[in-house]
């Protein structure tokens, strides 16, 4: 008698919430729990001890080493699977919020690998909720736009109209903009947004680290440097940041 | 010797994610399971098979009867806080993106309630998800912007600038959108929003009952109405609304 087919390996995109392993789903814990290896990411939860041994490799960015190109996770998620493997990859906030977690999703869907993705909390509600602001509140806001700040506002790779957002009534949620935060603030203000617009820089969100610094959009800009903020950090522009529900 | 005095009542808002019960967090879990009376609303997931007995209030909106109206659940939060009780506010969700849960944070906090909120999977992100729509994609959104429907954009209450919004190069996710979709479509193509736009409405995700309807912007509301859509639904108009990563 021959040993039956081995089970066909398989990737599950796994959201894992802002930072803090509470705040992954309970669907998120089971398909991590059943992994044979996690590929895992800077700002995702450190999931150690909620698994019992399994390999844990991180494959983002650290502050001391380059992250592992695109590219080569994409084949690390296929070579694994195709080994018979179940393999977790663990992003930080939702797997498709600026998590390149499409592209991980469509790299095995056309390897013939089966690919499932598991919603998770995602820091650009999260991050401003846990310092306080609420991104909708009636009355207030009643919408609000997630952008990502890692393009210049002048950059032709820029496909955002930010003198459009600021005309928009909605509350602005800046992911990765620590460094182009000057740019954005000025692009916001000549779009005709008020330069006493509430703002606030939330920093390591769900974290006994956190910070929050609170201004205008003014001055917004200036206190996040005199404050040394740095990433992970989201940015809240709009009549809610005013708020602050803690 | 006197008994000591009781221990303070408090309220944790809890985000239950679009409905499945796997998709809440363990935070969410573990406020559930540590609560001595949960108010539940319509969209929440059951959590009657999690909690071991403990008292489950619907005071959601159901489609055959009235909600309670918000002035009444506020006070609810409080009285029962106030008899020294753990009160679990289920929402469906997150709590603070169009929940009423900041208005429900700041009624506690007014009335001396301890109150702390557990972020949740927002619908905004995880319906289109789940749909195999992401509502950020390399290439092609750099960011999105969720918007409440249930305003129509002629109402003299609506503060969302419809025009901006088809300017402002981002994916666009409407809630609460059944039925002013016609009118909205209207404005963001009135606004510049090309009529062949990638569009589609997602409804009940996160349930064996998910339906799909793909169109475009000049399509959508028509095949809303022809495939009979009813709430709960998030609509998703951009082009990441093409992509199909199931
Ligand atoms: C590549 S994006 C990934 C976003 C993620 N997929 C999500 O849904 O939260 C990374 C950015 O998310 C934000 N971020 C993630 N975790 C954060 C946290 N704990 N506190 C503050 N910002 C955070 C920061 O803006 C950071 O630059
Ligand atoms: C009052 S809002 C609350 C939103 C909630 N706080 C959240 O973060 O998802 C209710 C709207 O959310 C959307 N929604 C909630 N659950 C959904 C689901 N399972 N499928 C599709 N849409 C859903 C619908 O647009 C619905 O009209």
């Amino acid at each position: 008698m021959t040993s039956p087919d081995p089970a066909p390996g398989r990737v599950t995109l796994v959201g894992g919430g802002p930072g803090d392993p509470d705040l992954l789903t309970l669907a998120g814990l089971r398909a991590l729990q059943s992994a044979d290896i996690i590929l895992t990411d800077h700002l995702a939860p450190d999931v150690s001890t909620l698994v019992n041994g399994t390999e844990v490799v991180n494959v983002g960015k650290t502050p001391h080493g380059p992250a592992t190109p695109q590219e080569e996770i994409n084949a690390l998620l296929i070579e694994h699977a195709r080994a018979g493997r179940h393999v977790v990859r663990l992003k930080g906030g939702d797997p498709f919020v600026f998590g390149r977690g499409g592209e991980e999703f469509i790299a095995c869907a056309d390897a013939g690998v089966a690919v499932a993705v598991v919603p998770g909390v995602t820091s650009a509600v999260a991050a401003p909720e846990l310092a306080g602001i609420p991104v909708t509140h009636r009355g207030v806001s009643q919408g609000f736009t997630v952008v990502s700040g890692h393009v210049a506002p002048d950059d032709p790779h820029c496909h955002i109209d930010w003198a459009a957002l600021a005309q928009s009534g909605t509350t602005l949620v800046l992911l990765m903009g620590v460094r182009h935060l000057p740019a954005i603030a000025a692009a916001l203000a000549e779009g005709g947004l008020p330069a006493d617009t509430p703002a606030a820089v939330v920093t390591k969100a769900a974290s006994p680290a956190m910070q929050v610094v609170r201004g205008t959009l003014a001055t917004i800009a200036d206190l996040a440097v005199s404050n040394s903020v740095r990433p992970p950090s989201v940015t809240v522009i709009g009549d809610v940041a005013g708020l602050d529900l803690r």
